[in-house]
This record gives structure tokens, C-alpha cells and sequence, in this order.
């Protein structure tokens, strides 16, 4: 079982110019065949799948804890299609009391994905850049280890691809914020799964790397990160449990040769998201003073 | 972001009769449309995406809190899966080596689904009975908040259903000790759906409830629970957060008048499941041996 | 638009026997590619998106006037699968409260569709004998008349191929009588749009019937039918429209000679399917005699 | 069985202005989760399947009719699309006769569903805005009646949602005269439901409504409907059957308290559509005169 | 079994004027229902399953004859769609090395199919136009060979449509060459099924075509092959089997009612595509030099 | 473009045994996500997408190759699943024509995939052991050389699982046959990759084989082949391209350590199949004397 930190595993700026299509672009890293649903789900349920783990426990640590580490990745990339949904609609709402006849979804008609404003309330779907719906079938879970391993070093390698690709096609401030974080992160599964290979069959797996062959060193949102280390430290993220993750994150980092780590606990973080109202979508209501004086009566208790 | 404590939300008997035809009627509770990865995916993405989240507090801690205790619920059917699985190929290896001319998976030819033992390692799929995979358009989203909360009351009221059906279908020991669990959990979410609903909009509508109109007390797995008053119980799955779910979790419970409550903290939980290996599907691995001396090996650190 | 008669197409036999299995083959015909939601479908949209209509309009008259026809056909297949269904599950209730720990669906697992149960309450799906879903891609309709109408002579021939299959698995009395009647009317349609192409194309396109070759005389249950002359009939299933169907339905039929007709208004028909309780899917409820009560109470309007 | 009568349920304006990006967004409506297609099939197939239904004829009643209804809400949604199809094509074709070197259909190229052009005759799609099939999973037919009344409720306020959003991104007045028209006859629906749980549960559903809630009062295109009552009348769509309908729509209409009413048989209804040939499309031929030459030559039966 | 040889067969114009949204509007003629992967998997499994060839081989061998063909009409269109995808994004580019802070992507944001960037090496897709994938259960094999042929001849006659209205939609010179040559050869594909269901049924199907009713003529592209004959030509794509095709394909052509005929072996055929590389997409590698410096080393044997 | 060899790459055992359960698990090795379809358009669509093919020609030529040996390996898994379902129908037909009404078809009502008889004609499917259908979207083609060789690598490392897994379940002498050969073969591809990897990245990837980690010493079937060396040879299949395949297809094989090599041309393949006729479904007709006397007055040329 999970709790869970009401907390971004970054601080993440929440300008507001919207940008509808490449916000569909993004989309692919939340719910595409190698986004961040699909890393979070193959891990999780390799890890509730897993026979035998006691008996090769530092791999079954490493599965789990990366899966946790997941479930922020997908946050985080929701958060960023939310920031960028933002103020697309045309609001011409008075007293926060949106009126449909002045058109306020026209402005996004034929722009990115139709259902962000149709069907959801300017926000993230659990699809690709198509539309397309996250689907189970993306989870690949033999049983063999070292097969699933080599599909999440696979899987990694396809995802830092993808990351790379939207990187391409916009710089819009949130996104790239969220770019340079998982570009690093990503990076740290792609070497721990290559790790995992090489001690379980003594291949030279992490000389493949990298994979796309373009260092982190071309993307300038990810430097930080880089210079405080961010690249070699895996988060144990559980307070009691996965603490053999240590055994296959050791040794040193593909790229620069330094040591790596395990730190106890998550990241700081950084503050929840919090999008603002959108009257168009009449989210989170039509009548947003009404619900708001029903939740302050409830917060006084009476 | 979230943080995993490796053990199961209850104590799961993991006996050891193989019933691969029941194991395949559980996974509509896993990844049918209104199984646990619906109710997960639905009220997490729902969070993520709540607009104006400070106003209405109360509601998008208590949506947020139920999507954190779902993890957990998904953890438990998948266990329940493995466990029915578990031992159905015939077994001839010797010394733990498979031998594949023996015909392990003749025994699971025809019956249940053939991805079980064919693609996964005897293991759940993130799929429905029929091995339809689950999608991420099951997840509903509209942004409005009485629309949303809605549709979480139905959703959770077509879950009950769906637990009821599959309880009318086995009565294998490790299904009838999750289904006990999850009766009383979903109901509590029914309930809270409910009364959130009430409170938004003055219509009392958990008098709609039992819905099916079946009492938990036709289930005898689930008394021990109810004597407890975990169907009183919601419990807050956060160290900081969602401290205002009991400004919605107050007031009697419909079916026995009691008052209701929250606690903080995640249940005290049962054991981590430890699925056995699996030769016939190699799980971890054709030779676990080998594996066992490699992390043996790592562990020692050398 | 259009106005609903409570009937059956034809008088259906409900005997009890439940065949479980076949019912799941039957599905083939009402949500399969070539099942009876494909030709409902088809045609209704044709009819709906028809350019230029006036122009040809016996052409539009027959498309519309079959799609008509085909609503009542689903609904022939659906009570067929609906009363093979019945009686399935166990039913030890005690005074139609079913008790679920007698395990009244365990007589039905690993039999059929699952969804059947688990799901739906013993009744008909939308999907064909896999489980899978019928979608609207089956749908075609290029707007050019004699492409969309080779399609439905196409679909018809498809159609028949798939009603002649189920018959070879099946001799179930429901699904029998279903069969005898559809051969018939699937025959009636497949020879009328080979004759809208006649005249169309002035190839001799009836001269490819029957396909597949295998007349309906080798099926006992349609001889009542050929002989009311049922094969040479084709109702106009409209009060004032579409009334220029026979300018394409006229001459001989190519199977026995015999001049084909139109009949004004729908078939005599039968009773209304009154397919019974359900009480191990607890349908229409869990308390029967409880929603009785309601409902007779509503009926003296007091 | 069903009669169809070849008239719109309203008349409607068919202005020539193509839209052909808006029309994409009005697939929602027809092809949607919570499009007219799936209220259609929900109802019908939840009337197919009714168990008992002698027991609680209002509610099978009430089902029945309504689906009956929906049948003409996806042909007045097919035609909004068809209109405003109508016209996008470059239309170059000298006496009707198309030339496909002038690119006819470049002025399509990149807007909308690529389909309505490229695949169907310039007309509707059974699919969504997204060019997804509408697919037979999104009935809903648990046998259970509160549970089925229940979802049909959040299907309504779901397919409520979804005209309010499409309204926001368009004023074509074909749309809007649509959208006027079954914003109101959505609300009857959604009432209705809510009646029907209510006398079923005794919880006071209505009090729920609007959901969402924005009053139909903001859409002027609503008013002449209700001016004339029609959003308190339930049209009886059967010459003979569904009579006991007035034992669940009776007492105040929700919003303006007075009393809701049945009205014996369909709306008198408008013109049936008649859309105009495509040439580029070669709807409904390529050499349309020699079609309405073969047409005429057998109006005259020789 | 097949060999391959590597050419087109045709001699294709590779100009460099990127288009991306005409590209996915070829996708179409790819991966759609009507496309030439449907028409290459429908007859290669018709010929893989057929039953008693032997008995009427005349009319294997035409199945599996026309099937051989088909795969160079996908490698075709794939040319196509690659020869028009390149040179899409913005090549910012210094010494082959990309720098993804210049948005090379950015120009296709929102154009055309994201996946053909995104996820591909700005390439075909095996989807169609919408990007939906091309799926198994297109192919239609009943087995019967009187339907199965009438499945030839509809699917045909749906992909001459599906090619003439991408023709109305661009004129880019590759779609416009690969269009000229596939009209030609689908055509001769139509004739020869139709020919086929003359001998077997009797009725003179030919008599229907053109399906749609406009010529080759009407498209200059065509003029070259129906000059050289190519519209009366069946090759024979087998070094020693299919020798029987000339057992249906024989007597007048419908449209010139010149004779057709056989002809031993593939086309000459022209060059293999040579796609450019794709700095923006990595494709062949982000450091193109380097691997090039490899494959030499390893043309030189070192 | 190719030319077709109407043999099997190998000489097939037809024994008449029917299987139809076990034909269905044969399924996944065609349709499913790791089957021979995948195998076949991933590489077939990599080869028609590959950028800059000229300057690492030898990884072009490799992946062209393979793909076209991929072609006859869907073949021989079609020919499998067809001999395995060859009987499986009650055929009580006198003199080839069937009796609908003696239940031919009831012998397999509930077993293996409802489609192989009730929709193809006792015949594989595009499809896998669950009947989802083959997909476009199973192809991965990222442009990047690396990443598309370590898919490839991944995609015949889960192919060989699969075979494993359906050899486990099954004894059948003809999908005994089929593995034999194709464990070989995979076994080949998959080496082939990591070469090509190890050229590439200087990693020694071979040294993860064999994955899964069984040697296809304990399948007895698969040593003629490797007595004969075919695990070492590379079939070059094309009369005069793809030449330099043996840049990469070179040194030691991981196993026995001995010296790969290419040969030219495809194997001597044995009898192309020839599956009986099966009256039941009417395959290849209903009359296949009538049948056959039109093939034979053809092959007369009368």
C-alpha cells in the first residue's frame, strides 16, 4: 500500500500562457505506449507479480522502489498538460459566471486533442497524442527476469526517446521545467536497469548507453540536476522497505564515472499544483462562490 | 508523490489450491471497467487535475485520499490472482529445472485466460474477464464537481455489483478473504461518494443505498470487519495531507446509524504477498538457483 | 423518427433449457462484423447521410425500409440469447432471495461470456462471440450508391455465411426458430439489393445467389416461412414513407421464380419477449416483491 | 419492431455554410461515450433484456419509450453534421461531373476527421470527435433496476455536459438549432430518471439537478421549447404500447414546478432532411443524371 | 516462402518538398480498411488457409498471385509517405549533429499524424489516416471462395475509392506518381476478381464496373501504364508456381475490350527508395558520421 | 518487391489429429504481440522507413533480410494452426455435401476461438490466442538505429518465450514441428541483433543469451536443425541484394562457439501445404464438385 506527500517532486512554475496543442504533444509522455503510465504500471505490477522475491531481493527492491518513484513521473506530466490547458478557453465570464453564447471553447476548436476541453475540464486524459487511451497491454510481465528486465531497459530507452522528441517541439516554460527533471531521473532507470542486467548476466549493458546517443549535456534544463547529482541518486522512496536497492545501485555513473547512491526517503519536492478555476468548463463548478461558501460552512463545522 | 509500505491492507490466507478459471473471473475486478484500476486511475486523475482545489478543500482531500487507498486495493486482487494461479501448471521439474517436454501448461490449455501461463509469469494481467486490457478512457473527468462525485457513486455502486457477482462464482479461500475486505471498503466509498453529494447539493442520496440492495451482512466474510467498524472507518493515507476528509466523513452511517469516522494513518496492514516460484513459467527464473547465488552474492557485497 | 410496437417479428418459443455456450455463439449475430447491429446500422446511416435522395429515391426508399426492418431483427437475436441464458445460474434463492453464498454463479464459470453474469444481468450483450465490442468502423458508407449498395449485398452474404455457421452449432429450439425466420429475411434483403444493382449496373447480379450456395430448403425451420411466400415479401415498415421500394422489389425471385411483392405496414408479429426474474443476478432487483409493491402501488397512482 | 416516419423531430434550418471543424466536434454527439448513439443503445438494449418487466411495467416502460425517442436524436445529429458538411469540398465539377485534377478536396485537407471526406460521403461518422467507433461497451445493462436507473441518470447529466461544451465552440445554426432542441429533451430524460429513483429509493433525486448546473434558460435556443411545455412532455412513442409511462413522469417539473405531463404518440416533427449531392464526393454517383435517369425510367415501371 | 528484390515497382520521383499533412492523408491508402496492407494480408491469408486448392487451383493461384504483388504496392505507398515526411522539420543541423534548444519539431507541431515525429524517424506508419492502427480482423477468409472473391472484388472497389479521394485531395508529385501506377494495377486486381466470379457464378459481374463510375482517363497519371498495357497485365509474381492465373485472367478487358494477359515475372521495377537521413529524428543515429565510420570498418572486413 | 515460392521453409508433417484448443494457443505465435506478424512488419516496415541506409548498409541489409524470412515463418505457423483444426468439425456429409442439420459444427462449440469456424473457414486468424487482432502500433520504428536493434533484440527474446510457452502446453506433432524449427531460426535472429548491437555499441550483448535461459537443447525437436548448423546460418533471401549481411553475421555463435555463416538463397523448404477441404464450412465451397468440374473446364482452356 502507498500514502501519499500532497507535494510535486519539483517546484514547478505555473505560468499562464496557454499552449493547447503542444499540450497534446505531451500527452504521449503520460499515456503513450512508453509514457509515464506505462512505466508506472509495468513496474507496479512486476513488482505485485513478482515469484520468489525473497530469494533474488535486491532485484525485487529495485522494481518496486522505481515504481514508486513512477507514480510522482505521471504528477508531474499531468500537472504540465494542466498548466499548459490553462486559459486556452476564451474567458469572457463575468463574476466568474461563464456565458455559452459568447463562444468561450471557440477558440480551441480544432486545436490538439478535442476532448481536454470537450469531455474533460481543461485537462489531462490518460491518452496519447492521438487520443488514443492508455492501455493494460502495455504492461509486459514474463515472470523471467532477465527478460523483463531487458523490456524495461528497453522501455527506459524508448521514453528518454520520447522526452527528446517533445523536447523538439516546444519550448514552452512548463513543459521544459518538467523536461529537464525526468530527462535526469529517466536517465537514472535506464542506468539502474542496465546495472541489474550486468550483474545478473555479466554483459556490458551500460556501454549500450546512451540511448537515444545524445548526452543530457545538450538539454540546459537538465544542468542543475546534474550538478547537484540528481543523476546518480536513486530515492529509496518507503520509509521500512526496498532497502536492498543498494546492492544493484552501486559503482559508477555510465557518463562521468562518478559513484552513484541511494538516499533515504523522496525528494523534497516541491509545492502541490494548483490549477486555477476554469468558469468554461465550469470547473470545478458552474456557480464557483456557491461551492466555495458550502465548503467553508462545512470547514466551520456547522 | 507517494511513498510504499510493502505489505497487503489485510492479512491474506495464500493456500495453495490452484483454480486458474476463478483467478480469470477476479481480473474483471482488476482491470474490468469497473474494477480497482478504474477506481484508482479515476479519483488519482481526478486529483491531479482538480481545479480551484483550495476552495472546495474538503472535497479534493476526500477524492484524493480514496484514489491513495485504491493502490492498495489493486495490490490486493492482484494478489489474489497470483495466489489462484499458483501451482495450476503440473509440476515435474526436478531440482527446480523445468522440463518442458513434460508438459507443464497442458494442464491450463482451454482454461481461463491463456496469457496467465502464455505471456505472463503465471501472474495478473492488467486486463477484464474476457483479457480485454484496461483503458485509460475508463477514466472519467469532467471537471464540474457534483458531475464528477456522480459518476464516483455509480462507479463505485456498478464495483459493488461486480465484487457481488464474482462472490456468487467462487468461493475460493484467498477470493472470499479479499472480497470480504473490499465489500466493506468500497461501501465506505459508496458512502462518502454519497454524503459529498449530499452535502453539495441538499439531496439525501444515501438513502438510495444498498445499492445493489444487498447488506454486507449476506457476506459473511466481510462481519469481522464490520464488527470492528471498519465500515465506519475512513482512513487518512497521508503524513500531512488531506486532513479536511472529515468536513465530508461525519455524521451516521446509513445502515446501522453509527457514527462515522476517520483515523489517521493507513490500516496496520498484513504481510507483503510472497508468490512462490514457478518453473514452469521460469519464474524469476529457469534456473533460481543461479539467481539466488548472484543476489546471495550481491548482498554479501563482494 | 420512429414509433415502437411492443412485438416480436415472428411468435419466439421461451422454453428453459439454458445453453449458456451457444447463447455466446449467438452473440456472433447480433454484435459480430455481420451481425444484426452491423446491417441496423448500415443502412440506418446510409439512409440518415443519403445525398441527392430525390433523385433516386427507390434507392433511398429500400435502404431506409430494410434498416428499419433489421431494429426488430437485433431485437429477435437478443431475446434469443436472453432465453438461452435464463436459468443458467443456480438459483437456490428461497422466496426469490437469493442467498449468495450458495454459490448460484459457479454453474456458469468458465461457460460462455463472462460478462453475460458477472456483468450484464443474464442477458444480451453488444459484441460479438468473442466478447468483443460492435463499433461504429463497422459501419460503411461512401455516399457512391452502387459501392454502398455491393457493400450491403456484401454484408448480406456475409451475413448469411455467419446465421448457416450458428445453425451448425445449434439446435436449441430459441435459437431454431431465431434462424428459420432470419434466413428467410436475410434472404429476402441479399436478393433485393442484388436486384437495386441490376438495375443499377445492368450486370445479372442475382445470378450469383445463393451465397453461400446452400439453399434454404436444407433448413427445416424456414419451409414455413417459403411456404407463406415470407421469401417473396418485403414489408413496408412505415405508415406513409417510402413507398417507391417497389420499383426495385418487382419480378420473378431468382431461387423459386415466383414474382416478388410488397406488403404494407410490419408483419403480424408475435408477443413481446417476458423473459423472467433473474434472482442470482438480482435482476430487476434484489427484493422483487419489494419493487413490485412500488410499482403497483404507482399503478393505483396513489 | 419498430415504424419509421421519414420526418426530423423538429424542423430544421439547413443553411449552406460549410463547418466542417465544428461538425468534427458535433461527432461527440452522435459517436461519444455519452453521445445520442449510446443513450439509443442503452435504453434499448436495458429494454431488450428486462427481466420481470410485467412486475415494474412503469420502469420497462419508461426505458422502452425513451430509447424509442433517441432513435431520432441521432438522426437530427447526423443531419446537423451532413449540413454542415454540406458545401466544404472545392466544388469545380462542370454539369455535375466531377474533375479530380482541380483538387476538389484540398479545402479539407487538415481540418476536421479526415474520414468525413476521404472515406463516407461528406456525411457523419458512427465515432466520436476523435474519429473513435462508438462501441457496444458503452451500454451499461447491469439487470439491476436501481443500478440501471442510476447509470441512465449519470448518462444524461454526462451527455448534458457534452452539448453545453459543444454549444461553447460553436454557433452554426444548424448546431444550435439542435443543440436547442435537445438540451430540453435531455433535460425531460434526465428528470425522468431521477423520478424513477426517486419513487424507487425514496431519495429525493431531483433535488440534485441541473447537472451541470447551468438552467437551459441560458441557451436561447431553448426558450420556444419551453414556452411550449416541452420540456415537461413525455411524448408516448408507440401506437399501443408503453402506456403506463404517466405512472413515473407526473408531478412538478423540477425547475419551474409545474406539472410535467405524457403526450399520446411523437412530436409532429419537421421536414425530413434532404441533403444536397456531393459531387467531389460523387454522392450519390459520379454521373448523377444518368442515376436519376435509371431512377425515373423505373418510377415510370417500364 | 518469398524473396525479395530490392526495387520499387515503379521508378519514383523523390522531390523534397515536404508535406506532412498530405503524408497522413496518404496513411489512408496504408493502413486504413481499404489500404494495401488489407489487401496484401486479406489474399495472403486466403492463400496461406485456402482448402483443396488443388481442385481449383486456377483460382489459389490467382489469390496468392495478386497477394505477392501487394507488397510492393505497401512498400510503395511507404515510400510515399516517407518521401513527402522528409524535410518537415526544421533542420537548425550543424555538421549532422541536431540541437534540440533550436525546435527542430516545432514545424509539425499540430500538422498531420504526431506519432510520424514523435514516435517514428519521420516515417510511415502502419495506421491510417486518423492514426489508427491497421488490425488483423480487416482480413475476411470464410473460406468459401464464391464469398471470399466477392469480398476481393468489394475490398477492391472500396480501395479505388479510397485512392481517388486522396487524389482530390494533393497533387505533391510522389503521391501523385505512386497514385497513377496504383489506380492502374487496382484496377486489374478489380477486373481479375470480378472475371473470377464470372466463371464461377455465371453472372457478368464486369458488366459493373467502373466502381466508382469514373475512369482511369479522368487521371493523367494513369495515361503512361494503360498506353503500355499495363492495365491488361497480370504479372506473375513466382519464378515457378501461380502458372494457372491465366486461367482466369484471359479474355477482353471491360473497359477497352482489348485482350489481357499474363505476364512471366515482376515488372522491371525501379530504384529502391533511398530516404535522406533525418537529423532531427536521430534517424539513422544522432551521430551519423560515427556510425557510418563503423559500417565501413566493417565493409573493410577489420 | 517480392517474388513468392509456393513451398514451406520447411517439410510439414499434415497428420489429421484435430487439436482446435491447442490451435488457438498456436494463435499467439501469429497474431499476438511477440508473434511472427510482429516479427515480420516491424522489421519489413524498418527496412521500407530506414534512413540513410546507404552509409550503414550492412544493419539495412541485415534487418531487410530477416524480415523476409519472417514472411515464411507466418506461413508456417498458418499452415500449423490450419492442419491442427483440419477434423475438428462432426463431418457426417455424404459425398462432400453437408447436412446443416447433423451439427457439424457443435463438436467445437465452446472450444478454442469461436472464429475459426464460425467466421474463416476452419483457418488461422490474423489474431492472438485471446482473438484480440494483430495491430498496426505492435511496430516499433524510432529511426534510431540503436534503439530499433534493441527492440528487435527484446522482440525475439519474448518471441522465443512465447514458443517456449505454447511447446510447454502442447505435444501436437505438427506444432511440435513448427517450434522445432522456429526456436532455431528465432534463435538465429535473436543472436543476429545482438551482433549487430555489439558492432554498434561495443557492448557484448550476446553474452545475455540465451534469454529465456533454456538452450534449445531440451527440446528435442529443434536438433536436426542444429545438427545440420542451421542455428549458424543465415539464409540470404534474395537473388542479388542485401549482400552484405555477412558484415554483421560473422565470428562465433554464443553457443557451441562455432563460426556463422551466410548462405545464399532460401532454404530448400519442403511441400507447400495443402489442406483438405472441409465440408462443414463449406470450404472451399458447398458444392466442391461443381467446383472443381468449372476449375477443370477452365484448365482445359474450353
Amino acid at each position: 500500500m502507498i500514502v501519499r506527500i500532497d507535494k510535486l517532486q519539483i517546484e514547478m512554475p505555473m505560468p499562464q500562457e496557454p499552449a493547447p496543442e503542444a499540450a497534446n504533444a505531451v500527452q504521449e509522455l503520460l499515456g503513450g505506449r512508453f509514457g509515464e503510465m506505462s512505466t508506472l504500471m509495468n513496474y507496479t505490477f512486476q513488482s505485485f507479480n513478482f515469484r520468489g522475491r525473497k530469494k533474488v531481493k535486491p532485484y525485487y527492491d529495485l522494481i518496486a522502489n522505481i515504481a514508486t518513484e513512477e507514480y510522482g513521473h505521471v504528477e508531474l506530466v499531468a500537472a504540465t498538460i494542466n498548466g499548459m490547458l490553462t486559459g486556452a478557453p476564451n474567458d469572457d465570464s463575468k463574476d466568474g459566471e461563464m456565458d455559452p453564447t459568447t463562444l468561450p471553447l471557440a477558440s480551441v476548436l480544432g486545436v490538439g486533442n478535442p476532448h481536454h476541453f470537450g469531455n474533460n475540464g481543461a485537462s489531462a486524459l490518460v491518452s496519447n497524442a492521438l487520443g488514443q487511451p492508455w492501455q493494460g497491454d502495455y504492461v509486459f510481465n514474463s515472470g523471467d527476469l532477465v527478460l523483463d528486465l531487458l523490456h524495461n531497459f528497453f522501455l527506459e530507452s524508448g521514453a528518454r526517446m520520447g522526452k527528446i522528441r517533445v523536447y523538439e517541439m516546444t519550448d514552452h516554460p512548463i513543459a521544459r521545467a518538467m523536461l529537464g527533471y525526468l530527462l535526469v531521473r529517466g536517465g537514472v532507470h535506464q542506468v539502474a536497469y542496465a546495472k541489474a542486467l550486468e550483474e545478473l548476466t555479466g554483459a556490458n549493458v551500460t556501454k549500450m548507453l546512451n540511448i537515444p546517443n545524445i548526452s543530457n549535456d545538450k538539454f540546459p534544463e537538465t544542468r542543475q540536476y546534474t550538478e547537484q547529482g540528481t543523476h546518480r541518486t536513486l530515492y529509496r522512496f518507503s520509509p521500512d522497505d526496498f532497502k536492498d536497492i543498494d546492492k544493484v545501485w552501486k559503482g559508477p555513473h555510465p557518463e562521468d564515472g562518478q559513484e552513484v547512491f541511494v538516499q533515504d526517503g523522496p525528494p523534497e519536492g516541491g509545492q502541490a499544483a494548483d490549477h486555477p478555476e476554469e468558469p468554461s468548463v465550469y470547473a470545478p463548478g458552474y456557480d464557483p462562490d456557491e461551492l466555495a461558501e458550502i465548503a467553508q460552512h462545512m470547514m466551520r463545522g456547522s
